[in-house]
């Protein structure tokens, strides 16, 4: 019988995820049932909320301890007995962190054949773009002249905000962490500015590149940064959030101090998942995929090869480590 | 020459208005000019938002020492210039702390004769109900069976909130100090349930009224109350913000320590201000007038009786001493 890897999960972390949270077990490859497609993983996604679902501190959403990690991937179909995939097709779906998988073909995204490399499409024209694009689009109505602030700039959501918001016309001005995140930020994705928070407060430089007052702040990271910019906000601002990875490590809670603010200045904040938007995450989808076509998104990514390195990609990734998407590539 | 009085502003409080911040004088009445409308004032209308107007501290809006203090009133025309208008209409508009004043008459509201007392024109059939609606139904999107939490319960936004959302068929608990307040919520105003702040924190009395979790929390008065009441929400609740009447006479910043529900749960907290809806605010009110006059609309109203009461009247309410819609009768 033929065997295949996956990660399980073992326990949640104290703080920053270590190695021995996770176990690589060998496990018998099942045969696709009727209906069914046997897809071998080529590239996984590594992403922020991987973190908060492994629980520890005040993480809610766990994983339980023995499961096998969640995860997207993108990868080929190698035996198929659904009428809708061949052999050689190429799929995105979650995957969870396995060499191999069982899929149900109803539903299942079939990718197009000329979306190369396959990592794109876990990134500026798969999950991340779409939750740019929705954070944007459905829940800050972002119009044209208005500034668009969005932290963790490098990371992939981060710089599919930046392409997203271009698009539109507006001002982006990117927080990210080091001199040469930000230099990367403004001369390969085209940011009208970035500020280092790891240089200090940020006030002052976002006074600076923000001088018309900041619209919309797409937030990824919480914390103090999101206190920093709520106040160089206009009135009726929008704060999308989208991830709080400041906090997703820590045990400390840094108190929201300006909240006042919403009232003040007629300030929206709105957590979302993209997963509540499923019809607004396709037609994001297909518009990525016209810009993509088009030449009009720049894109990097982080890629860690081999499976047995998506741990490894994962610390990294939340420690800051990534342009762009961080992937593991498995074949 | 005729003349009548005016209350200026003076100087912004330290904390909670005192009286020397306002001033009583006396002015000559101004004939109206071709278009104009004079407007004797009967009821001046009492809110939270008067304080922030007053600066000091952190207060952003600061109305001009020297100018006469902003608000809402009813009255009666007792000389027009206008065609739409003539002696005898009863009228609402900003009128500010003024026994008489000069309106344009286009776009002034004119009251439904069967209004009465024209007080009802500024509470429950006026801004404040018209505040409540709309961030029930504009902001929250409330759904029969929803359970609503609203702060300052027994003041004049929170028991119009608790009909409008009884009639949307939600279960509402109110928030407010003190037993005799909670008595009033619960007996006179129709809450299903209602839990003094006063008698310690929240948290317990919450959970036990609020069995399913709380889906919309419309707020009142920020601080620890809202952090309180965060903490029990359900996945994409709602909290639209109103007001902040805990922070308004206070310099200390409370920090919100479980801002990072709003991912966790894809909240939506929203500050807002009537005058940012005001086609929604028309239809309001039409709503609310229809209802007051099939009688679905429970109210009350404190009522404080003479135009050089108006200071103390306000400082009544910002201490809680209000139960309903606070009101200085002029006439």
């Amino acid at each position: 019988m033929s065997t295949h890897r996956e990660i399980k999960f073992v326990k949640p972390p104290e703080g920053l995820p270590t190695a021995d949270c996770f176990e690589t077990i060998e496990v018998p490859t099942p045969a696709p049932a009727d209906g069914e497609v046997l897809v071998q993983t080529h590239v996984l996604s590594i992403d922020p909320y991987m973190r908060r679902a492994m629980g520890g501190g005040r993480n809610q959403y766990q994983l339980a301890p023995g499961a096998t990690m969640i995860g997207r991937g993108a990868g080929v179909v190698i035996k198929s007995r659904h009428p809708g995939f061949k052999e050689g097709d190429a799929v995105q779906s979650e995957f969870g962190w396995r060499e191999l998988t069982i899929l149900k073909g109803d539903g299942l995204r079939k990718l197009a054949p000329d979306l190369q490399p396959l990592s794109s499409s876990l990134g500026i024209v798969g999950q991340s773009g779409a939750t740019a694009f929705v954070g944007l689009h459905d829940i800050a109505a972002i119009q044209p002249g208005e500034t668009v602030v969005v932290s963790a700039a490098a990371g992939a959501v981060g710089s599919a905000v930046c392409q997203i918001a271009r698009i539109s016309d507006c001002r982006v001005i990117g927080i990210a962490g080091g001199p040469e995140k930000c230099r990367h930020a403004v001369e390969d994705l085209g940011f009208d500015d970035c500020i280092d928070y790891k240089a200090g407060p940020i006030d002052d430089a976002l006074a600076q590149a923000a001088t018309d007052g900041v619209d919309v702040y797409y937030d990824n990271v919480g914390g103090e940064i999101l206190e920093a910019v709520l106040d160089q906000t206009n009135e009726g601002a929008r704060v999308p959030i989208c991830g709080q990875i400041s906090q997703y490590n820590s045990e400390s809670k840094t108190g929201l101090r300006n909240v006042h603010l919403l009232l003040d200045r007629s300030i929206k904040i709105q957590g979302f998942r993209i997963g509540a938007y499923l019809e607004r995450r396709d037609f994001a989808l297909e518009q990525l995929l016209q810009w993509w076509r088009d030449g009009r998104l720049e894109y990097r990514e982080t890629v860690s090869v081999g499976f047995e390195t998506a741990p490894a990609a994962l610390i990294n990734m939340l420690t800051g480590g990534n342009y762009g998407k961080q992937i593991v590539k498995v074949v």
